[in-house]
């Protein structure tokens, strides 16, 4: 089924205690397009690039079914640009460099050839870019999620609001969860949030994996302790591609389909975290895929007789 | 089979955003054999208390036929006494008031009735007296547990380093995995410990659940989102009791079977924190642990077709 994916497609520049890159091609809607390829062959990027965006990373794009119709080039400008350097936690970072660019004036249009799209990913960008995607569309998509960060909490909370109201999941972190709800306990803050709108909520926990919630359900996901992450950049975006795309793929939205999801979301993001910037992404295979999924069955199981 | 606790039997004062306790009974040895007693019948504690000491305690114990002739009670002195207040996070705690008393001199005598006991565990005390308890049984137990704290780590690693040298599994969070081992990624530091001669890692992450690394594996275990954490105090304690109770019930010492004491464990600390100090310990029905580590199936339980 056809997936439409929203979000910035850009330029990063990353530092870890591993390495540093130059400018690396980044953004929400690359990760998450790449991740949701793999499940889906009709996914559709809506986004902004400069002239400065390289046609052979359009044409990875196209290598992986993803349509790029609505990916707009402005000519005589440049891409979103954003830099930072991680500390060695990898759990948080500064933010060095952060140019808008294009995506200061982003008008998002959904082209025709879109407006069938049954699934909606909503990549972190601003709560009234998302809105407006929303609403051009003729067809309610038969599941909408929402992709967000505690930044749009502190600037714009009411259009946030509004956008949550009209989306069927919510995918934040635990520290945006406690945010957004004022509740420390996560399952008082899941009950807080879906009173908001959304019919599920999922809690990214990081190397603690993820929490689900909806239909009066819990679901724990672990997260693989991993020896290295080499670059956190663009793991949660490549979580939602991953997660979304896998219910594009199955087509049938229930709790179980929902779990399973995020078990293959949280696989794309473990392999997102190997290398630097997307690259890992660009050249799975689905052998590789299934293996990594089988870990986090081998991780999580147990029988109690 | 039998099962041999040793730890701090002891008053605790405490102060969470719920509320404040007067000194209220405490200690490793209290949670852990509580707890422990609901899966093993011959639970036997080594321990000291001061004559301050209520008998209706060692009531409390008996009834859960926890053997008691191992706890000294010196006429004179006064038990060890805690104080701690927790911060709105529950995570993180100030203590307020220690003051060692009888623990200061604790030489642990084994009773002759306690020397065949098959099971042991080291509930947190200083790893001298820990090792002492291993020298002083003249059968080594099949399966020695050693709980531990950060503040061991500082103030006597190398005698901790000896006694973790002499055990089985090693419990310890997250953090303290990261100092004794020196390294962030847990996988790593888990291959680190493991190496320093237990067979067996459990990695306790709070409200996060647990890890369990060994026999070239890994299992994650889920912890129940609850709602409210009335008091965190004998969390570890409980579940390292359960654990080893559940693990001694069984008898077949196993990954498998570490897995399911993994998750009884965690269901009796998930108790545990429902109230102050280990009131909801001395109560529990065989059916609300059942029902409890039922909620931990549903929660972790998902299938990749």
């Amino acid at each position: 089924m056809s997936l439409l994916v929203i979000g910035s497609v850009a330029f990063d520049a990353i530092e870890t205690p591993f390495g540093k890159t130059d400018k690396i091609v980044g953004g929400a809607a690359t990760y998450a397009s790449l991740a949701a390829s793999y499940f889906c062959d009709q996914v559709k990027i809506v986004g902004v690039v400069g002239d400065d965006f390289p046609q052979s990373e359009i044409d990875t794009f196209n290598q992986h079914h993803i349509d790029t119709e609505g990916l707009q080039v402005k000519i005589g400008e440049k891409s979103f640009f954003w830099s930072g350097k991680y500390h060695n936690d990898m759990n948080s970072r500064d933010t060095l460099v952060t140019e808008l660019n294009v995506l200061g004036t982003f008008d998002p249009i959904i082209p025709e050839s879109y407006q069938d799209s049954e699934f909606l990913l909503l990549g972190n960008l601003s709560p009234q870019v998302q809105q407006t995607v929303i609403q051009r569309l003729r067809t309610r998509p038969r599941m909408i999620v929402l992709d967000t960060m505690n930044f749009w909490m502190d600037v714009a909370l009411d259009e946030l609001l509004e956008t949550i109201k009209k989306v069927d999941v919510l995918t934040i972190n635990d520290a945006e969860a406690r945010q957004l709800s004022g509740q420390y306990s996560l399952a008082k803050a899941a009950q807080h949030i879906l009173a908001l709108g959304p019919k599920y909520l999922i809690i990214k926990k990081g190397e603690h994996g993820a929490l689900l919630f909806g239909d009066g359900k819990i679901f724990s996901a672990p997260a693989l302790p991993l020896e290295e992450v080499f670059d956190p950049t663009g793991a949660g975006d490549t979580f939602a591609g991953g997660f979304i795309g896998y219910i594009a793929k199955i087509g049938t939205i229930n709790f179980n389909n929902l779990k399973n999801a995020i078990i293959y979301g949280s696989a794309l993001a473990s392999f997102c975290v190997e290398k630097f910037g997307p690259e890992k992404l660009k050249h799975l295979t689905q052998k590789e895929i299934a293996d990594r999924v089988q870990q986090f069955v081998s991780l999580s199981k147990f029988e109690i007789l």
